[in-house]
């Protein structure tokens, strides 16, 4: 492999890694070198690629969002698209390991006065692009009246669907949920 | 004051102490020694009234959380009401240092296994009296198919809303949002 390539694959390498230990170990068990030896690299290697411990976690999660965005247009490669189906997808979004990861990192922000304005300015970014992919998908006219904050509540349920999964599998309620509210959705938006 | 007022003085206050410490300094930073100090109890008096620290921090989640039920239902005397109120209520339960403090341990637990027991059972205690609060106040009829599920999206997209403002004040956007889902909810309820 080219060294760009090799590059550019260490550092990918270091991105999942920092997820993945977020999503296990949250803020206080997430260091640098825990995320080097996970991904394979030396905590030298891992420290010419992020300076700090901060421009890790957060390039991480950024890093992860930006794929999953990709990932859910790819699901819907003709753009708007069945709605229930959208919705479903877009509640997936908060869900995995990366919601996880995020909500961590959130947290620890909120008490971390380095951390706090990095992250509010991530979380900022990562929102307003899956509002974005949402209004898309969904085929949401945002020039009609309340139709932004219907899709702004969507995601705002996305977002408690996720906490409401954090400590136990909540797949079964969830579905039901979502299920219900794609129907009220799908109309309020028709 | 008789020496059982007194005791329940002193506990109430390091409840309230232990709400306020999570909600600023999260689970890492919040010791019954701290709590003591800021309760203005001594530590042998916190350790007679909370044996761990787990007991302390899950007692204070659920004292404050039944202080705010009751709260609730005593802004409504007259049970279902106005829904769009109801639904304001509501949300306002999910933002203020209550759900901050929850939060805190919540992700607290999802990473320590002397934690999570006793958070999932308390967060699914406390889960289900909203509801059935929700339910009572908005008047809404669960023998309906689907009304028990739109009920439930309300207070996910309501803990969503909670996450929202953990980092900023998002007062402005979650007004309009509320205001949008109050009316999509009150048309599905009717």
């Amino acid at each position: 492999m080219p060294k760009q390539d090799r590059s550019r694959a260490t550092r990918r390498r270091l991105l999942e890694a920092a997820v993945a230990c977020l999503a296990e170990h949250g803020w206080a068990g997430s260091t640098v070198s825990v995320v080097a030896e996970r991904a394979g690299v030396s905590r030298g290697a891992a420290q010419h690629h992020f300076r700090t411990r901060e421009d890790l976690f957060t390039a991480a999660v950024e890093y992860v969002a930006e794929e999953r965005s990709t990932a859910l247009r790819a699901l819907f490669p003709e753009g708007a698209a069945d709605r229930r189906a959208v919705i479903a997808a877009l509640v997936d979004l908060y869900t995995g390991p990366l919601f996880r990861a995020a909500l961590h990192l959130w947290v620890a922000a909120s008490n971390e006065d380095q951390l706090r304005p990095r992250v509010t300015e991530l979380e900022d970014r990562i929102g307003r692009e899956t509002h974005r992919i949402a209004v898309e998908l969904l085929g949401a006219d945002e020039s009609v009246p309340g139709v932004r904050e219907t899709v702004q509540g969507l995601l705002d349920m996305a977002r408690g669907l996720g906490l409401a999964n954090l400590l136990t599998d909540d797949t079964g309620r969830r579905d039901r949920v979502v299920a219900q509210w794609a129907e009220l959705l799908d109309e309020a938006l028709a």
